[in-house]
């Protein structure tokens, strides 16, 4: 009898869910399900209860597919933000990233992935219809591309550069700063405050 | 905006639900959220069903104390266990290390904890009594006195052994071996094995 085996039908089961998130082996897995056996009933209804619902109450935002409580994101209908400035990110978990560094008052655009040809995710997989529509309403004087700066990150930057050349709409790539090949999701600030930064154009 | 605030409510609750976890951290947290994400609906639901319902699944057993699906679990009403052998325990969790050491094919008795004095955690705290009526049915022989090798779970031992010495019943104390100072919850199964095979009379 393994260690798992000695423990409740029940328990197993739930070691067994903390095993698929990332990161999280076995020990961890079970350390964590063991810590919910001294949580007080109702907190672990209520973690429960939060958990199952999560998908039901976190939304996509529909201007910019942010993350979202409503059909409207937080910063896009914040008063006081610039909505002459456009920046696309691959996913919204990277717009945190680039609201802590503080230096970038306008909105988002979420693309929803980059293109990974080897995969057959082409430009038809992205919000781009999207974007060319906001595009073209004549308020944004600047596009900045953040996606990150990886191979398939620089490579969705030139296709979408070249792709909105014709909007007249200035378009930029955030700079040099953020390390290669990383993430852009665990940038750190000031990391991501410089790339920002030292923005330059791609025309 | 720092990175959590860009987050919608939902997702911020859920985070700080993960934050209570033992050895998880904010960034850890925000990770482990934003994973569950992309998982499908019914696995989401199901997750968090079984985690509100845990408390509801996991019993004690009436006879040891250990978790369990029902009333007796499962190392009490296997049929080939030795009933004349006990393996006090401090929490219920310490079993499923003994079990992977894999040379004990005894019984179980979970304490419940150990002695404190200075939390005001006394022997009335501890499943002494249920510990008594086991020992008073003459089925047992030896009771291995199996508490954490540190300063509290050595006095633990040590009052058991005096607070049982008029049953008659062998009783002995798992051998150096194990790590002194560490919870015996994390040994692993080589240590467990050496400390099981090593233990001495506390007559």
């Amino acid at each position: 009898m393994n260690a798992n085996e000695a423990y409740p039908e029940a328990l197993r089961r739930l070691v067994a869910y903390f095993k698929r998130l990332p990161g999280v082996g076995g020990r961890t897995a079970s350390r964590l399900a063991l810590a919910l056996l001294d949580w007080p009933d109702e907190l672990l209804a209520a973690f429960g209860q939060e958990l199952g619902a999560l998908r039901a109450n976190v939304r996509w935002c529909r201007i910019c597919g942010n993350l979202s409580d409503g059909e409207i994101c937080r910063i896009c209908s914040a008063p006081g933000r610039d909505h002459s400035l456009i920046c696309v990110v691959e996913v919204a978990t990277q717009i945190p990233v680039i609201e802590s560094a503080g230096c970038s008052r306008g909105l988002y655009h979420v693309l929803g992935g980059r293109l990974l040809p080897l995969e057959g995710i082409g430009p038809e997989n992205l919000r781009l219809p999207e974007l060319r529509e906001r595009l073209g309403t004549g308020d944004v004087i600047e596009l900045i591309l953040a996606t990150s700066p990886d191979v398939e990150g620089e490579a969705t930057a030139h296709f979408l550069a070249a792709e909105f050349a014709d909007t007249g709409v200035r378009i930029t790539r955030i700079a040099a700063g953020v390390p290669v090949g990383a993430d852009l999701s665990y940038a750190d600030a000031a990391t991501m405050a410089r790339a920002l930064g030292g923005r330059h154009s791609l025309d």
